[in-house]
């Protein structure tokens, strides 16, 4: 089959590589209907995070399940099936409590134990611990929504979440990429009153708009800051969500929280501190992590079935797999926001 | 009257200051009936906060009221009133959301507005705002238990609701010290199944015990950790209270944390860093502060007045006014956990 590898910075590659089998009884053979490109994928693109040379990528997709290991209980072939980022076993103390991604057994893909998702086909342990099945196979409009629960929706709901959004609040949200907008999302399906998105980006104005957002700042730094409490008469946000991982981005997430507000932080954190003594003056609580996506995947599932929210909108570009090393380059250069692959 | 004042490191004198008297419509007087020394006035004391030499001293008092401004509504002339440890307006957006310690118009005791806690009169602004009536005036023997809802029962209370504790949980608590031990009571009070008290003092231990602590961890570092692993099946504490403020404190605390717990702080931070990584990777969130223990108030008293917690015991040793310097001794070297001075 082809899959995409990395080689090097900026050198992204679908290479023939061997056809994944069923090894295990708790195995799934997933055929890859469309998969696509995260925003933590850049950082080895741009090699900010160590390459391995030849190392398979792709942890986000959706696909048909062509075979099963003996003891799967969950899934069948012939199912249409979302991915989690993350493989995780189910049955760990950890996963039934809700926090796959801290699963005891948690593999990743691309390793010797799960294909990357940006291939035609791919092999995971964990089939039950993992996969989710919509209830038939849905129709093809649908699949960019229902790809997005495989990260970028699910971890804008655990930004809101954690953040401990609730109805009647006022929130911001910190970067406008693809999670950033699903945070909108979120927050305003959630019932946030006032949903502040932070975005220099036309288009992803306009998409934040769409998605619920009431108001936009293009400011940054200090200035932004100013913005938010301006609109909130020097009190500052209720939530905040911290959608990118850097310093900064973290930075103006504090500064535009209220007392007794967490900032639910998503982001890949790259050189990110907390203010610890902001933190303890004023009651300014972080939490979030690696979305455990898993647990959100059942109700998000049937919001998107049902037609209450559209996620897929934060896809501006789709691709067939052949040109996936386009993919990289235009989301790299900011040229899309999010590209979807079809093999 | 007489009062506290600090006037370089380990030097605390009982001095003549001049008599306190009402100045705005929103004043109260209050003869003190107790007062005592925290933790966090050994910092000054021990030099690691700058002296401001002749500085006034205390911040948890119980007391009568003497005598109010012309706008005081809710207590009154002959009132037992229990202040918290930094006076509030009542009225601004933070105060209004239960988060005092950020009100917008705080003042501390010690200063130009409000005299030191540890002397025979104190006079504060924002009456209303700040102190709390009980129903009548307490028989003797509750004053102590009153007193430790100028801070700390309301702090090991913050602690515990930080971290979210939760009846059936699993909850550590790292610090022996008063606030510590109100950590204790606290989750135990929220339904905690097991307390863990990290202590390797007797006497300390022995309270804990009593204040519901179902395991006593004496280790530190490393092998609390490994304690704790080892209770908990290699899971993890579902929540943990950070008392000290300490980077090693701050350290175990994230080291027992399950994925998904909250690390409740309350500790003054000195030094501190929050494991940004790890909070990531495990989803374990940071939160708390100053305590706005003017929230919690009003429930913890009528708790006391009940017989329901007796936090009170925390105090290991009584003295009179006059020998405070010798309370912050015993308090410096560990001699007391917590020192109450009856002017």
């Amino acid at each position: 089959m082809r899959a995409t590898t990395i080689h090097a910075p900026y050198d992204i590659r679908l290479e023939d590589v061997p056809d994944p089998t069923i090894d295990g009884p708790t195995d799934a053979l997933v055929k890859v209907v469309a998969s696509c490109i995260c925003g933590s994928d850049l950082w080895p693109y741009r090699g900010e995070n160590k390459v391995t040379p030849g190392r398979r990528i792709g942890h986000e997709f959706v696909g048909i399940v062509e075979e099963i290991g003996g003891d799967v209980r969950t899934v069948k072939p012939g199912d249409f099936v979302i991915a989690p980022f993350v493989v995780s076993d189910g049955t760990c103390p950890h996963c039934l409590a809700g926090y796959q991604t801290a699963c005891q057994n948690m593999v990743g893909y691309g390793s010797d134990q799960a294909d990357g998702g940006q291939g035609e086909y791919v092999k995971l342990p964990y089939a039950d611990g993992t996969l989710v099945a919509t209830p038939e196979v849905p129709d093809d409009s649908l699949v960019p929504s229902l790809l997005t629960l495989s990260d970028v929706m699910g971890t804008g709901w655990h930004a809101a979440r954690a953040a401990r959004v609730k109805a009647g609040d006022t929130v911001v949200v910190v970067g406008d990429g693809a999670v950033g907008l699903c945070g909108v999302l979120a927050a305003a399906r959630m019932g946030a009153e006032r949903v502040v998105a932070m975005s220099r980006h036309e288009p992803r104005q306009k998409l934040a708009a769409e998605f619920g957002a009431t108001d936009i700042i293009s400011e940054r730094g200090d200035a932004a800051r100013d913005a938010v409490l301006e609109l909130t008469d020097g009190v500052g946000a209720d939530a905040v969500l911290e959608c990118v991982g850097t310093g900064q981005a973290m930075t103006t997430a504090f500064d535009v929280a209220r007392a007794g507000a967490t900032v639910g932080f998503v982001g890949v954190p790259h050189g990110v501190e907390a203010p610890i003594p902001t933190m303890f003056r004023r009651n300014v609580g972080l939490a979030g992590g690696a979305a455990p996506v898993r647990a959100y995947l059942p109700d998000l599932m049937a919001d998107v079935l049902a037609g209450e929210i559209n996620p897929g909108r934060v896809f501006d570009s789709e691709l067939p797999l052949a040109e996936v090393a386009e993919g990289y380059k235009a989301m790299h250069e900011r040229r899309a926001i999010k590209v979807l692959l079809r093999p």
